[in-house]
């Protein structure tokens, strides 16, 4: 695959030397794990967005908070930019490593230092896996709600840096909701805490402004989560389509009935038949779509919102729905849907995974707009998503080994992104902006909208040293790129009317 | 009552010429309302903390944002300070007028714009009152869910600007959680949207900034809010318990087990004969605290949780439980609670309601601390709170025209809110900072994290025109107060032991 690398911002930053900077951490930490021969930098050239890599000038793995202290103090001091990486599972590039700087490993603070069922929050560091919170919880019948796909590996402090979502985030909210608290370090090395142990914190509220924020203000030592107790029934149905019409109709359905289900994820044809000769879960590989309703609490309320959404399927137009009759088969209806991105990898050398979001009412605008779009560029795309939040993840497929193909993919990716915010919706639902979207989010926000956030950014970290190329666009990018800007519909996707 | 006024702030001001201001003000808008003669800014120099008063420079009544926009223009122009108003119905002074400033009152903004019952969400002007929504919701089986006990008369708005809570935001949440966008002016007059019709926004949540903002970056123009479907059973249990102490760890212990209820209050001996006296609420007069806890869903699941925790009172040492035999005795119930301020306030010539929030295990200590304060300062205080929060709403009792009550009184209450910071919690729940616990942040948060505050401020406002002297306090006042920090149980109170 191609290596791409944003000179643009590398080159703005100024030569740093490797061997002044090893040689200065060293000293002050003789026994910090520093990486610095090209063997070992190569592993973490790239997040979970590997069509982007660049190899970083050092890689810092501290184990104490001290020492990532004495590491920011350090970079501050030389103006070296820092770039902070958890699993590395991120999908949006937001870790990607700069050349001229030091990507800061967090991966190693891995403790649970509290579970606290009585008051029913936990308190880990940032290096935690998702999946592993839910585990320490599990003994008291609690888990921590948002629920990634690659939440057997994607770390909490990850999470909070991209504000992850996952199947279940449309009930229970993406990480800004289920974040009580953090304590981070800012680039000058000033601990703060952020958030309270109780209702609402006087002043601005700096907890959420953190959340998201991919890095850009501050480094994430500890977080404190909400747990919630576990459902205790979940039933799953699948319905069958003869469109992704009907299918992306029936969503807005479901909920404009008043039913907030667990879970509601769509696939549509490709998905399905990837899914199916991977999985084996039992999709109808004929279904032009499929929806996967999950409902959960206590058993009564389940029962009853279960009949009515079938009412409401059936109203919809569904050829055929289904309840998972037990356990077993619940969990392989949502195997399939789990596996689906890696199921589709199979059907093409490489994929790409978009992530945009937008008013559930336009879906069926938006899937005719990218099939459109799919056939524009020649590059198939198949859509499995969280459809009741409007989160689409149109999965581009493509062979980097074809000369020009990563870059129509690309292309074909930015154009979707761009449909979904000239129907009034945004570039990321979960995935966050990082390095990816960053040309996108011209066209998401105005220049006064954008340098608004360069001003919060300059009030925790003037210099501009925290993830740099990141999330929030120049505005000299924006006008290089010569993008225009489309907003909240003000501007209509010029093809709109034709899907 | 006195009439206090924050001297440092205007002083720092400067001195404006009010007739100039008018005349421009006048001559670019011949339609807009401006009051200026002493009889008529009367009534506006205070809000719902009458404690404090101050007489402003003018007041403007605007019906357009256009004149909003150029009103901030002149402001800004003149460098003259600008505090929005609501309704004026907020208990921490938050709109407490500037001698020498303009008060921006946004009543007029009073349109619902949209009401969509398929995607669940209002669209409202920022003057709009709280109940407004909800009954503009209701046909449609829907409401908002936010009630502070102001919500006939408090708006949106002010809602937004101290991010407003209420009997049901244990279980629904306060504004912050129940606002999806807003539309702003800055002081600049540029205009601004936040927040997406969509799940996540890209770049830094600049929405969850605003929540509880106080009028200090920005005037809201629109905001949007999700409404919820009612649930369909609501049912409320009443215990009684012979001491504060086993009725605060009853509230420990039913969160603890799992539930979330609609509402959980508690009320004290003097708040229940205060409500009782007025409202007959059919109240134990004779217990010293009494638990009201509203479960609400679905039949099945409510009628299970009922039984639950009737359990848990019962073996938290309730010496009586009795569960709402119909729709008008649960009216009844929630009636005297609802009525618990303006009961106390019969009670006495004045009254003062705190808003401070701490860790729910810490609420027998902070009772036991809080009656301890009250005997040292001679002052009779009543509970009535939100325990499920741990949003702790002391009243405390005065006479304005005894010398020296009003100020026991306030220093009497800044010491409970101390004492909530030093058991980990903070000094407001859902009332806000504004001008009343300006001293108190300077105990919540040392001066690194109030420079952050600072910075964010001035992001946004960067000559510190709207709204200076609230929510955020100087560091020189905080020098000049000369209060230490006691933070998170850091520094502990040092009475705590004693309680």
């Amino acid at each position: 695959m191609n290596i791409l690398y944003d000179e643009a911002v590398d080159g703005a930053l100024g030569k740093v030397d490797a061997r002044d900077l090893f040689a200065e951490l060293r000293a002050a930490m003789p026994d910090l794990q520093i990486l610095h021969r090209e063997e070992d930098l190569h592993p973490y050239e790239c997040d979970g967005l590997s069509a982007y890599r660049t190899m970083p000038l050092l890689v810092v793995l501290p184990e104490r908070i001290e020492q990532v202290e004495a590491i920011l103090r350090i970079c501050h001091a030389r103006r070296v930019p820092v770039v902070a990486r958890g699993a590395g599972t991120g999908l949006s590039g937001g870790a990607l490593p700069l050349a001229q700087g030091v990507l800061l490993v967090m991966a190693r603070f891995n403790r649970i230092l509290e579970v606290n069922p009585r008051a029913r929050f936990a308190r880990v560091q940032p290096g935690v896996r998702n999946l592993a919170i839910s585990q320490a919880a599990a003994p008291h019948g609690l888990y921590y709600a948002p629920d990634p796909s690659s939440q057997i590996a994607c770390s909490i402090g990850g999470n909070v840096a991209e504000n992850a979502g996952g199947v279940h985030c449309l009930k229970y909210g993406l990480t800004v909701h289920n974040v009580i608290g953090i304590e981070i370090l800012t680039m000058e090395g000033e601990r703060l805490k952020l958030g309270a142990d109780a209702l609402d914190s006087p002043g601005f509220d700096l907890l959420a402004l953190f959340m998201g924020s991919e890095g850009m203000l501050g480094i994430v030592t500890e977080v404190t989560v909400k747990l919630l107790p576990k459902p205790r029934v979940a039933r799953v149905l699948m319905a069958s389509f003869d469109s992704v019409d009907s299918a992306g109709r029936a969503v807005a359905d479901i909920i404009g009935e008043g039913i907030i289900p667990g879970g509601l994820e769509m696939m549509d044809k490709l998905a399905i038949q990837a899914a199916e000769d991977f999985i084996h879960a039992g999709y109808p590989v004929e279904a032009e779509a499929i929806l996967l309703c999950e409902l959960d609490g206590v058993e009564a309320d389940v029962a009853e919102d279960i009949e009515r959404v079938r009412a409401v399927l059936g109203r919809a137009g569904a050829t055929a729905v289904s309840l998972a009759r037990d356990e077993a088969e619940r969990v392989r209806f949502w195997a399939g849907r789990k596996n689906a991105f890696p199921a589709v990898g199979r059907m093409s050398p490489d994929y790409y995974c978009m992530d945009g979001t937008i008013p559930r009412k336009h879906l069926p605008t938006v899937l005719r707009g990218t099939a459109a779009l799919s056939e524009r560029y020649g590059l198939r795309v198949a859509n499995v998503f969280h459809a009741g939040d409007g989160n689409m993840h149109p999965l581009i497929l493509f062979d980097a080994n074809q000369p020009g193909e990563l870059e129509r993919a690309e292309e074909l990716g930015g154009r979707i992104l761009e449909l979904c915010v000239a129907v009034g919706g945004t570039i990321t639902g979960e995935h966050g902006v990082g390095r990816e979207k960053i040309n996108q989010m011209c066209v998401q926000f105005n220049a006064d909208e954008l340098s608004f956030f360069h001003a919060v950014k300059a009030a925790f970290d003037a210099e501009g040293l925290l993830n740099p190329g990141k999330n929030i666009p120049t505005l000299r990018r924006c006008a290089e790129n010569g993008r225009m800007r489309v907003h909240q519909g003000e501007m209509p996707f010029p093809d709109l009317e034709r899907f």
